[in-house]
């Protein structure tokens, strides 16, 4: 299916239900609500359907009207696997009309799929879908569709970031969005939290094999004390440090068992490291879980670094 | 002066000095190095005339050759005014033929100016020379403006990027620059000094004001320990913090003087708070100095901070 193929059934269709992943990030709720707004635009009915609304994603809500109208057509965007819906995989499960997404490894299950791995967002999709169905983009779509494409290039530095990208973000900065908002909001706001936990976890700092391997670690305690949100991100802290090429983050769970994130510049095979303990993932970003007592574990990883490094 | 025509007065000169500024960053040398690759590539001479060149930017100069020459014609690249061409001034001062820059405020005299204050990037003015004067751009020189580009903008953060400055890029993109290795390496690499220090710093953070203020401070000795390089940027720490409208920085000195800078969002008057204790700047940054002890200045500045908040 091409872009304009998928533009047409849209502008054919009516009365949208637009469905998210489960703890909805930027560019998912991006999707949606860039979405939404352009569907409602040419006059017809649509709601975005989320398990959560974060406080800080609620300005992308701007514009949407709030409708009353019996859904027909179900869209899921930047979701990769219907087990991804959380609490409204029952419901919507074999009910996807269509899917637009741009996770390679996309195991939807819909009548119609639209998935460009090349676009560093599903927003980038999104953004040339609507010009597709003739939609104006107005400063609020423009608003989520570039709060979808800098979150998920980490504001351009992830190595997803393209030329299109770019190009597409230059037509959004002429549209007008917010962008010094948004990317205050998602770029430049720590948490009270954070910034205690990020002072303990560097505490907890310890360097082998002539400092090129960091690592840190977090306990239950701190895990539990600090939530998702604010432990985000801290498996790229060991690997940031000058010198580090291999960044290793040991995170406690309950029970005596270690989940491990090893990090590395692709130079060192992160994969090859964490398949000596039953783990795996990509050349430069890999996990494994180990048993033990935190003391063993990291004696366990600095044997192991030693002999790669 | 069109870029057309100093692309033009470039052309029919030869033997180049290309001057850049004290403390010389991304943007300066990367303007410097690709300005040379430039004219070296159109069969020209020309160096790079610099205070220092930091080992993090030594792969700028990939390419360039070392020519020997007697120098006709000094450029000046990225320097907002001959004070700050450091040890160099006193050799080049009044002798400077052209000056491109973007600061708006540019003092350099010289007999062609070329200023443009839209500009993120003096980069951003040298890749459109480059095209005017018919350089092709290749790698090492996309390198080099990326650089300049991605440095002097936050990496696309700072509210100076524009629509024109993401266009550059996706074309710097296109030719290939090593995007991944220059964001790593400006943007990803902190050294061990400078994970100690925010440790430490974080350690002297205080709320006052029902945490609408943030403040915290660095010691003579943290700042000897750390270096200029280490302690560049602290004075955002503070605003970043959720709820946190105006963030506090205090600098110790020695003989009682204490160096304060003062970061809102711009909807508090940093330069009207600045003003109560002799200083000033701009809405969202500002600063000034108070003498006493930490202590005192920490008292002061928390009174004046419980009246504007």
């Amino acid at each position: 299916m091409k872009i304009n193929e998928i533009a047409q059934i849209l502008k054919e269709k009516n009365n949208f239900e637009i469905l998210t992943h489960n703890y909805p990030d930027g560019d998912c709720l991006g999707c949606g609500y860039g979405l939404c707004l352009g569907l409602q635009q040419l006059g017809k009915n649509a709601r975005v359907v989320t398990t959560a609304l974060p406080k800080n994603f609620q300005f992308l809500t701007k514009g949407v009207k709030e409708q009353v109208f019996q859904p027909e057509y179900v869209i899921s965007t930047d979701v990769a696997d219907e087990k991804l819906l959380g609490c409204n995989q029952e419901k919507y499960q074999g009910k996807i009309h269509m899917c637009i997404d741009h996770h390679k490894e996309n195991r939807v299950d819909a009548v119609v799929k639209y998935v460009d791995s090349t676009a560093a967002a599903a927003c980038e999709i999104i953004y040339r879908l609507l010009l597709e169905m003739g939609v104006t983009i107005t400063k609020e779509i423009a608003n989520c569709l570039y709060t979808g494409i800098s979150t998920d290039t980490g504001c351009f530095r992830y190595t997803n970031t393209t030329a299109d990208t770019m190009r597409i973000v230059a037509a959004l900065f002429e549209i007008g969005c917010d962008r010094d908002y948004i990317n205050k909001v998602m770029f430049e706001t720590k948490s009270k939290m954070r910034i205690e936990i990020e002072k303990e976890i560097y505490e907890t700092m310890i360097f082998c094999c002539d400092d090129k391997c960091a690592m840190i670690y977090t306990t239950v305690e701190m895990a539990q004390r600090a939530g998702d949100d604010d432990l985000e991100g801290i498996a790229s802290i060991p690997r940031q440090i000058e010198g580090v090429r291999m960044g290793i983050t040991i995170r406690e769970k309950p029970d005596g068992v270690y989940k491990v994130s090893v990090r590395t510049n692709g130079d060192i095979d992160a994969c090859k490291f964490c398949k000596q303990f039953g783990g795996g993932g990509h050349v430069a970003a890999s996990g494994c879980t180990i048993q033990g007592t935190l003391e063993s574990v990291i004696e366990k990883l600095k044997k192991a670094a030693e002999e790669i490094l």
